[in-house]
């Protein structure tokens, strides 16, 4: 027999609670702990709100919030991927699909393809919603880094060309938010604690 | 000089970051730690979208959500009062008002008389977003609880009928959320998590 549609929701709505305890490497301002998967996704949906003025085309800004919401569900059963985990990486997206089958899965089939429709458009990264997002999934860490005085930057050494290389494609979602990250990476390079490459815009020798 | 709105912006950002660091009374599903606001605000904001269809009147889902998202910033000067704290609830409206006073005042004009429109709304719980957004707020730590087996109401001794005062207008937003969050609540008096009163509808000593 059919689950109650109540049912469902409620068995995915209890899923999301285990995203409270997925742990990102990004300090919280003061540097006192990292913060939560669940933490960075409620600052940037109101980050989003208030700062859509700045995204380079128009965006429906409800939709980018609900988008920014629930981006990292997947990480649920995939678990968070360091930036700068080259073995990590490698093997990110086939986890990060099966994760979402599985999750997504849970709700009743309308509200599973529109939940699954706004990961999948995120990942794509094609429309301007989704440049919108992952501008603020990138520049809403350095804001933080920069806050707790470079903490996690320090703690991983983290060179410039690893940043702009993860950086490659913010602009596309904001030109003002990239200026606004840029200065703070520059400003953070100049007090050590952003490593410097030893020849200019060079990659570290994993590439990274 | 004008301070520049997009750093008023930024001011406002980074002083929400505070949220993640107050902690609830309300234990994650697993038992394993107490949630933080932000990390309620998060959970709640994606259930309204979920649950909406639940609503007594036909809700502005975008609106909701971004009231849910915002509505216990006053917290970061005012602190979480715990809805069995009758000292605390005493001095509690005084304290958030001084508070948003401060915390909205930081950002841009406009944005200030959005933001502090929507707490104000949710606080007055007369539209029918307001009073959604007030029976998800009652009903989602009715979930955590009885997912952790009723932790946080076994360790401050939580009786049915504070339970019942506190959600006295949970019905007025959702009659089917209520309903849920009723027979959750039978199910932990029949266990012992929650305490029956002696007399039956009868008040607490303190009148909580």
């Amino acid at each position: 027999m059919e689950k109650d549609r109540l049912q469902r929701q409620l068995d995915f709505i209890m899923e999301l609670d285990k995203e409270k305890e997925i742990v990102r490497q990004t300090y919280l301002a003061d540097g006192s702990r990292k913060e939560t998967d669940a933490e960075h996704a409620w600052h940037m949906a109101i980050m989003c709100c208030l700062l859509s003025e700045y995204a380079n085309e128009p965006i429906d800004v409800a939709k980018t919030v609900m988008m920014l919401l629930t981006h990292d569900l997947v990480e649920i059963d995939a678990g968070d991927t360091y930036a700068y985990d080259d073995a990590g990486n490698a093997t990110k997206r086939e986890r990060e699909l099966r994760a979402a089958d599985r999750i997504y899965g849970l709700l009743p089939e309308e509200q599973a393809a529109y939940m699954r429709g706004l990961w999948d458009e995120f990942e794509a990264m094609e429309t301007p919603e989704a440049k919108f997002a992952n501008a603020l999934d990138k520049v809403q860490p350095v804001l933080l880094n920069d806050a707790s005085g470079g903490k996690s930057w320090k703690e991983h050494g983290v060179h410039e060309s690893w940043i702009r290389k993860r950086n490659a494609r913010t602009p596309e979602g904001s030109e003002r938010l990239w200026e606004l990250a840029s200065g703070l990476i520059e400003k953070n390079m100049e007090n050590g604690y952003i490593q410097r490459d030893q020849e200019p815009g060079g990659e570290s020798p994993s590439g990274r």
